[in-house]
């Protein structure tokens, strides 16, 4: 049945590549960053942009304000960055925020953040893509004016990319990440040197536009208010810190150490490049506005719908620059080219997620073994699909997709810190030693510092973006938190149903005999080594059955039966309206009634067939059989295979799906033996 | 696994209704003529209106051809008719066109008929539906003004039901078709009287209308290939003669006769229909044109696209009994109800024929289980299907869809009339006694003039409608006869490759010893149970086999097992990656490359649930597993089921879908036993 089920895939994703054996691959620091960084550096491609842009509300005057905002951002992000270094060292093992809330907070809290960390790897893609495809078009025209259709495209890209298993190497990480970070360094430095030595005025394309505030002269609450939104805008910056901490296994030793030092060194390059990109937005005039159409004005009239707004950072690179040229295009396709790779590395945190989830029983358990291609596919499928779908019906507008976006992040921020605290408190309650009491406060204080600053954070982008979509990812994650929690309902009460009695006196219904029954059609190959194979087995009672459909072949098989001289009792029941399956569920029920305490065994013959089609030529009246007979009590039904030629194509290409390895392996380092989550004994 | 695809069709068609079971209930010849003949009796509401219409082109001088052609018509009808009393005598066990051909002129002939038949059956849908819809639409506008959409509407409600198994009898059919005749001939008489004796001038709707030629003053050849292809049109009214011919195990005894009577009495009241409207039409005016909007020209102008041409038997019912009359609303009603009668006919005979085409391994093997609701089901949608989408390609035009009808139809006459030929000319070969000779020559010239008679009309049809559409018809037959054929050759190849030795030293290979490894996890029910069962087959060796994925799991199994104190060895192996399939696949391999005599018996404890969702929820591995070790030469897979309390659920429905018995059983009788087809043994 796999066959079948398989095909759509295999014709869409071919056949899959042989990767290497995740072998002992640690990761230096210097590709580790980029491994984890992709994320978190690019989102200064659009963090800056969208404080802009909220400001611009209040009109042009507001932006002065930025500066304080990056500020804001950038304690906020120092908070941050200070408390996943508790984490890492806390969790060597790779405590993702998951297992942080789970073991401190217990499984509620742990589920709340699996269900935002879903929710967020989904808006991962989203937002990236569209935001890369924002990126690329400032370069390509071609590209803005197809925006939906090339968002959609890249996702189904990355998609197929991710089914069929590419290699990955921290490589293919490294270039566009260290050019991306190169590039904008060297224009924040070219434009300082520009515009402070030189005393060159630089001019954004929107230089000269005008601003037409959406409310004029804001003040009290309301001015607040709009900062508190353009700061939340701002945290944008700030998704994908958390990466590391599930990715410390995959350090090279001190792994803990490196994982922190690697964590300090991406905080420090978001934030230079998130106040760099601000400072040369202000200082080149650069004019964002919520709605372009119509509140920005172009000599005196509004530009209208046909206008693109292009991102920060590319008016920024045409400003310091120059229009078109060389290093103008090289660090668009460079931004663009690090927001398709931060969302690819949704398409592996998703199913490296699912796998710790399954473990704890909240996803179908097939999820938890590594590497199984099948469970993987699906979730990359789900995750693909789910994505696409935003993107579509905010038509690839990045600006909109934020206001979904920050909300899964700082939920699962908040709640992580705070198991860190408790993880603390537990840990003070026995530590004795002085020196490491005072370490541990020290850690304490910061969790706690982090847990307080992440959950206002976390109010003040409920307040400020709840009616801007902040709605739709909050019931996404109430859609997976009731999934979840339904599944492991449904496994703990199967669990109690079939727990075994501790009284080993649950020999009550201890079967006696077995009644062995081989079904018969025709004496050929398939059916003479069922006979052969059920002889070897010393059942109780042997016989073959046989259906009869049609007289005569009966008749012939009845010869046939005895010309071999084969020393199994055949019997043949008659079925007038040719069914199959009836006839044999009775006689298997008959036999049961007349000895209750015996087992029914029965052997079925059956093909074994290397393509999907030729499975709807064979076996269909035995699966079914064995299917209903799975509900009879009492009964074994074996399946004794007969491979015909043809099966050696489905076996070779069984082989090569068993060799595959998932791609988002780089991240995870290798298995460690012995290493447990929380809930792992539930 | 069943479960699972079955979900959107239960979802759709919802539980299947116990319908009694197919008892002694043969048809008297009153029910059995409405149950065989809703189908040729219906074509007479479309097969004099495509008269008019193809001589329409022409000009409405070339109407008075009419008559001509429905005398061949008549005469055609009476050869056919004669023809197929001749088959149902000489095949009293039903022998179809298929049958026939197949005996008596080889395989291919049949297969090439069972195409013609398949291809058949998709239109018979579509034209009687189209037709259906055109004829309620004359008395309610609104079903014309969405003609596709009604007509795919109706379809879509045919296909439900019959998914659904409705219940068939007699009577369902008997109503509507005898409520048919009764208005066509109280419309005959009527306007007769009318006509004749009161002296009334009645006018159709379109009396008025003026037609202009597509071709003025046909002369010479022309014209006789437009009479020729106003012929093939009017031979529509033939399609669903040879239905009788399938069905007379389904009559009272004597069931030849009674057939051959009901057959005669059918073909009188079609011919007396058929040229009582052609008669009515050319009193009452009727105007018919091919392209109506442009070629029917009302007041000196054409009528233009938004202009419906009524068929003709609505025009007529206008005529004669008045415009939105009561009568003419019940003629309207029950004509179509009788064509979707006809529709439904050929919902019955597809899973018969495709049976029959099961038995002799052109279809795959499982069709041939009488009622298999499984393979009746996919039968049935993929002839809603085509049609549907025939439907839906030619807008529900029944004269367009008539184009592709006629040819399958005379294919198969002509080969079946041949075969009778040949049939009688076998039997004359050893008859000796005088009487029956005699008889046998008559019947044999009655054939030989079907068969040469069909042929010319064959060819008439090819020559005359092959750009109109007939292509189509016979490029389905060609897709239907590669298909058949491609599956007869894998069966063919599997048979010789499973063929057994008829030497007994097959044993070369005979295996010695069974190992039995039972698969477990933890210690619970399901686990203790396949233990329990693998202890009782006596195998030589027996050992429980754990896959470590966690220390912690395995740890805890080992302790459960000695506190058990379970007779069985256990055997642990490490997966480091968490894999389960690949070490069990080798572990099995290296047993079979130490002692490769011996056969290795996998017991695999498997969870039996009742929703198809549960199944996402367990069993996955076993069952990939399963598929994998299926191709592992020399191994047995034992399931031992274990009924979760949510498996009662399924096994409910299982019974119930067990009770389900297929449409159309009402025309096919009781199974005969001992009844044979022809290559029932190849």
């Amino acid at each position: 049945m796999s066959k079948l089920t398989d095909l759509p895939k295999r014709i869409l994703i071919g056949r899959a590549l042989r990767s290497d054996k995740l072998g002992e691959t640690l990761l230096p620091k210097r590709i580790a960053l980029p491994v984890f960084a992709s994320d978190p550096l690019s989102s200064v491609a659009y963090a800056p942009g969208e404080v802009l842009l909220v400001l611009s509300i209040a009109g042009v005057s507001a932006y002065h304000f930025s500066p304080w905002i990056a500020v804001a951002v950038v304690v906020l992000m120092f908070t941050v960055v200070a408390s996943y270094r508790q984490n890492v060292r806390a969790y060597p093992s790779g405590g993702g925020d998951y297992e942080v809330a789970t073991t401190n907070l217990g499984p509620k809290a742990g589920l709340t953040v699996a269900s935002a960390l879903l929710v967020d790897y989904v808006l991962t893609v989203a937002v990236s893509i569209s935001s890369g495809v924002e990126n690329l078009g400032s370069a390509i025209p071609f590209v803005i004016e197809h925006k939906t259709f090339c968002a959609i495209g890249a996702i189904v890209l990355l998609t197929v990319m991710n089914l069929r298993g590419v290699k990955e190497s921290g490589k293919l990480f490294a270039v566009p990440t260290y050019l991306f970070v190169a590039g904008i360094f060297l224009m924040i430095l070219w434009g300082a040197f520009r515009g402070l030595i030189l005393g060159d005025t630089m001019h954004a394309p929107t230089s000269d536009f005008e601003i037409k505030p959406e409310h004029q002269g804001l003040a009290g609450f309301a001015l607040v208010f709009l900062l508190l939104r353009a700061f939340s805008s701002g945290c944008a910056a700030l998704t994908g810190v958390e990466a590391i901490s599930n990715g410390v296994p995959a350090f090279r030793k001190p792994k803990s150490r490196n994982a922190a030092t690697t964590l300090a060194l991406m905080g420090l390059l978001a934030v230079t490049m998130f106040c760099g990109i601000i400072g040369l937005a202000l200082a080149t005039d650069v004019k964002m506005a919520e709605n372009p159409a119509v509140d920005l004005i172009r000599d005196g009239v509004p530009v209208g719908a046909g206008f693109t707004q292009d991102p920060v950072i590319a008016q920024v690179a045409e400003a310091v620059f120059g229009h078109g040229s060389f290093l103008f295009m090289v660090l668009a396709a460079a931004t663009a080219l690090v927001l398709f790779l931060a969302a690819n590395t949704a398409y592996n945190g998703f199913p490296l997620l699912g796998s710790i989830l399954a473990q704890d029983r909240y996803l179908p358990r097939q999820l938890h073994t590594r590497g199984d291609r099948l469970a993987f596919s699906n979730g990359i499928v789900l995750l693909a699909g789910a994505a696409i779908l935003l993107v579509w019906i905010y038509g690839a507008d990045s600006t909109h997709l934020i206001q979904l976006y920050i909300v899964g992040v700082f939920v699962s921020f908040t709640l992580s810190q705070t198991g860190m605290v408790r993880h603390w408190n537990r840990l003070l309650a026995d530590e004795r030693d002085r020196a490491r009491r005072r370490h541990m406060v020290r850690s304490r204080a910061i969790n706690a510092f982090g847990a307080f600053f992440c959950g206002v954070v976390l109010v003040i982008v409920l307040a400020t973006k709840f009616t801007h979509g902040a709605w739709v990812a909050l019931l996404g994650m109430v859609i997976f938190y009731g999934t979840m929690t339904a599944i492991r309902k449904h496994y703990d009460r199967v669990a109690d149903e079939i727990a075994a009695d501790e009284t080993p006196a649950d020999e009550s219904v201890r079967p006696s005999r077995v009644h062995a029954i081989v079904l018969v059609s025709k004496l050929h190959r398939p059916t003479l080594r069922a006979l052969a194979y059920a002889q070897l087995i010393r059942a109780d009672q042997l016989e073959a059955l046989s259906i009869s459909v049609d007289p005569d072949e009966t008749k012939a098989l009845r010869e046939d039966w005895e010309r071999r001289a084969i020393n199994v009792p055949l019997k043949i029941l008659d079925s007038p309206y040719r069914e199959v399956t009836r006839p044999v569920i009775e006689y298997v029920k008959g036999l049961r009634r007349q000895s209750p305490r015996d087992v029914v065994s029965v052997y079925i013959p059956e093909y074994v067939v290397g393509h999907w089609y030729e499975h709807l030529l064979h076996n269909q009246s035995a699966l079914r059989l064995k299917g209903r007979l799975l509900f009879t009590p009492g009964v074994m039904v074996t399946s004794v295979p007969y491979q015909l030629q043809s099966s050696e194509a489905a076996k070779k290409r069984a082989r090569k799906r068993a060799d595959w390895s998932a791609p988002g392996s780089v991240r995870r380092g290798p298995v460690e033996r012995g290493h447990k989550g929380p809930n792992r004994k539930g």
